[in-house]
């Protein structure tokens, strides 16, 4: 039996810079056909220049494979209309932090006080420029993402023309705030669809399925695999593949982060088929995307398999989710 | 200043045996007067003879200091009258564990029907031998401790000659319990009085303080605090001190279990200082658990002064929490 998938895409993704790039960039540019690169380096990615080399150095790292980066400015609100008007050709969107919340968002915003940003929130509607959110307050950890709902809902209220992603939403909370407000879209991960708190600590403790936002619970996932198994036309996937060395997972302040890049369409598959959705996989990992951004990818076809594919223990020092496990769907081409 | 502790008890500890027996018992029997010992071993301790001989590893791993092992048996619900009868003299209490719940669990009870656990807890009622429970579920981690509150409900009030320590209670709702059973106590950690989820997964994640039950939200640790600083009469401070290697906690399948035995002294001295409440030490550390059970300890004074005390990074190959950080008390002298 065979999947055929036109152009799968990522809409939210780390990539890293430096070896890491190198050791990443290849997995995910080989089954994808564009990605959405998160700018949350050291330093943040905030000017024209900074992009336009990272993604220089992301397509030298991408093997020479159909893949188109898409690429994002870290959000500051002292952007000027003449910046981002200027910078727009090159920008797919701008991608909020809250300070502190997660890797490298210590430049992020640290009051949503929309008087605050106003003006950017206000230009970026007008250039049609989509804002991306991580979006938690920095209160309990499981509260974290619902106690930011009340943002997204006046970011939307608010700001009408804006297109607003939610990004890696956890909760069945933010999936129901993606119903009330035309202008109000998400990213789904993979990681969040198939694990719950119980997964990272309710055993032993997973540091490999250690992530932010954290894992919720069951019937936060199961809200999240509604929206995804029904491919829900405004949510998208979003992997936040996110990975570190094996030494800054496995140690006593374990970084947050699920390295899901390589594994991602085979383990989709095989959750799309457990079930019987695989109808509605297309546009959940494509369609919707390109709806909800007016973006025609790069033409790609990718053909699965149902051959097990024993996931490698690691990719150079990163552990992939399902590390050493067998997952019943391989990538047969890629064309 | 000084601080003058009377025969402190520590009434939940876990001392392992072999070598790590050896590395931690000198760490509790110098500031501790005496201390419940967990039988949760491989295989559990569930013969008198097994108990006695790891009485004796346990006393000769003490160097000498004063300090008396209350040894516990792995409840089972097969022990007949007779041995319980006999046993009596050397058992100071059963530990019950649902199966599979913590380390070393999984010859545990697997269902809290007390339709089979009857004939037990009414021996245990009519020979006064305490029922020391570690209350959880299988559900979902951070509900298990709350799910498990209707046996404790039903335990109570099906065998109200039978004394019930709910152990190592981590929420507002087990506390709530206290004062509706008059056969219900507890222990409190000296962990769950300091921390929450969000230390364990809140920023980055810290193996080290991961532990079965897991912390839970700010407002249960605030109800657990509100008992040991008051010095509930119903609650006893237990550690819970759980040692495992470093590379068990620092790896893949982090172990779960916090490491006190060495600070919990100091660091209970630091935590009823900065809520004024020292003088309910005392009562939290010793006083309560001779009233609950009716027992006088080996006397010994331990005296603790507010000179800094630099916690080891480890001891041998045990982390133990505030690893190499400073407490303001140390124990100048054990008498």
């Amino acid at each position: 039996m065979q999947i055929k998938l036109s152009s799968p895409l990522d809409m939210h993704l780390h990539l890293r810079d430096a070896d890491m790039l190198k050791t990443v960039a290849p997995l995910s540019s080989y089954g994808f056909a564009g990605a959405i690169i998160m700018p949350n380096l050291v330093p943040p990615v905030t000017t024209t220049e900074a992009l336009l080399a990272y993604k220089d150095r992301i397509l030298s790292s991408t093997c020479r494979d159909k893949f188109e980066p898409l690429m994002t400015l870290f959000f500051k609100n002292d952007y000027s209309y003449e910046f981002l008007k200027k910078a727009k050709k090159h920008i797919f969107a701008l991608k909020l932090y809250p300070s502190g919340i997660t890797t490298n968002s210590d430049g992020g915003v640290s009051s949503m006080d929309i008087d605050l940003l106003r003006d950017t929130f206000e230009t970026m509607s007008e250039l049609n420029i989509p804002l991306l959110v991580h979006g938690e307050t920095n209160g309990f950890v499981m509260d974290r993402e619902m106690e930011f709902g009340s943002v997204y809902e006046q970011f939307a209220s608010n700001f009408p023309n804006l297109k607003i992603v939610m990004e890696h939403i956890t909760t069945a909370h933010s999936a129901s705030l993606l119903d009330k407000y035309e202008n109000l879209y998400a990213t789904i991960t993979l990681h969040h669809l198939l694990i719950t708190l119980d997964d990272v600590a309710g055993g032993m403790l997973s540091p490999h399925l250690f992530c932010k936002p954290i894992a919720k619970r069951p019937e936060d996932r199961d809200a999240l695999l509604k929206l995804a198994l029904s491919a829900h036309p405004k949510v998208m996937f979003g992997s936040d593949s996110a990975p570190h060395p094996v030494d800054k997972k496995e140690s006593c302040g374990c970084a947050a982060g699920v390295f899901t890049a390589p594994i991602a369409l085979q383990a989709l598959a095989m959750l799309f088929e457990k079930h019987k959705s695989l109808d509605k996989l297309q546009a959940f990992i494509s369609d919707n995307a390109r709806k909800i951004y007016g973006y025609k990818p790069i033409e790609k076809e990718v053909i699965l398999e149902n051959i097990p594919f024993t996931v490698p223990k690691s990719y150079k020092d990163v552990v992939p989710m399902f590390s050493a496990e067998k997952l019943p769907w391989s990538i047969k081409s890629v064309l």
